[in-house]
C-alpha cells in the first residue's frame, strides 16, 4: 500500500486510459467484442468498495451511473453488466459492459468467455473521443 | 412492467428469502460453494441501477457496503465479488460472493462456473440465522 495512486500495471496494458471524472480514471478495454468501459478511483491501496470513504463511494456511485446512462444511450444497448471483482487485478476497479443479445458472450458474463480481440486503431479512438466527449472528461492528472 | 414488486421466480427458486432490509430483500445463494448473497430492491419494474430514484441508489449503496463488510468479516473473506449482471433475471438484484483462493472457481467469476452444490439444511440455517442477526433483517413484507 502506497499513498500515491498509480494505475495497476495490468489494467493499463488492457485498456486505453480516456481521461479522468472527479474520482475515477476511466478506461475502454481494448476488446471489440462489447463496449466496455472501467471506472478505477484514484485512491491508492483500495481493493473494495467498503474500503473508500463515504463520501467517495457516493461518488463512485453517481460516476458509475453517469457513465452508465451515457453507454446505454450512446450504444442503444439491451443490458448493461456492471461488475467490481479483483481477483486478478486486485486495484479497486468496475467494469461497465453493455450487452446485446447478439453479442458473443451472451447470456454468459464476458469474463473470461473469449479472448479479447482488439480495436482497429480508428474505431478506438472513436468511441474514446465520443467517451471524453459525453462524459466531459479532463485530461489524466497522473 | 407492474406496480407491484414480487420476487423473480427464478431467484426465488434459485435462493432462501432471508428477511429485508429497508430497501432490499436479502436472499442467499442455495449454493454452498462460496458465501454468497443476493440484494434484490423491492421497486417493481427495474433493469438497471440507474432506473432507480437517486435516493433509492444510495440506499442500495449503503445496504451493498453494509451487508459486504458484514460478509468479509464473518467469512474473513480474502475478495468480495459484486456483481450486478441480469443477462437471465432481468429484475435487479446485485450479487455479492466472498471469495478465496482456495474456492472451486479462482480466480474465475463464479457464474456458470460450476453447477450449484446445495448446503445442508442445517449450514445453510446456521447461515440464514447469522445473517438475520448481523444485518438486523426484518421479516419479508411481500
Amino acid at each position: 500500500m502506497t499513498d500515491i495512486w498509480t494505475l495497476d500495471t495490468q489494467l493499463a496494458a488492457d485498456t486505453k486510459s480516456v481521461g479522468d471524472l472527479p474520482l475515477c480514471r476511466v478506461l475502454v478495454m481494448n476488446d471489440s467484442q462489447y463496449p466496455w468501459v472501467i471506472l478505477v478511483p484514484r485512491v491508492a491501496g483500495i481493493r473494495e468498495i467498503y474500503e473508500l470513504e463515504a463520501m467517495q463511494q457516493q461518488q463512485l456511485l453517481q460516476e458509475s451511473t453517469f457513465l452508465s446512462m451515457w453507454l446505454m444511450k450512446h450504444f442503444k444497448g439491451e443490458k448493461l453488466n456492471i461488475g467490481a471483482l479483483g481477483n486478478v487485478v486486485p486495484q479497486l476497479h468496475m467494469h461497465h459492459i453493455v450487452r446485446f443479445k447478439a453479442d458473443p458472450a451472451w447470456p454468459s458474463p464476458v469474463w473470461g468467455k473469449h479472448p479479447a480481440v482488439a480495436y482497429e486503431e480508428k474505431a478506438l479512438n472513436e468511441f474514446c473521443d465520443a467517451l471524453k466527449e459525453g462524459l466531459r472528461l479532463q485530461q489524466p492528472l497522473s
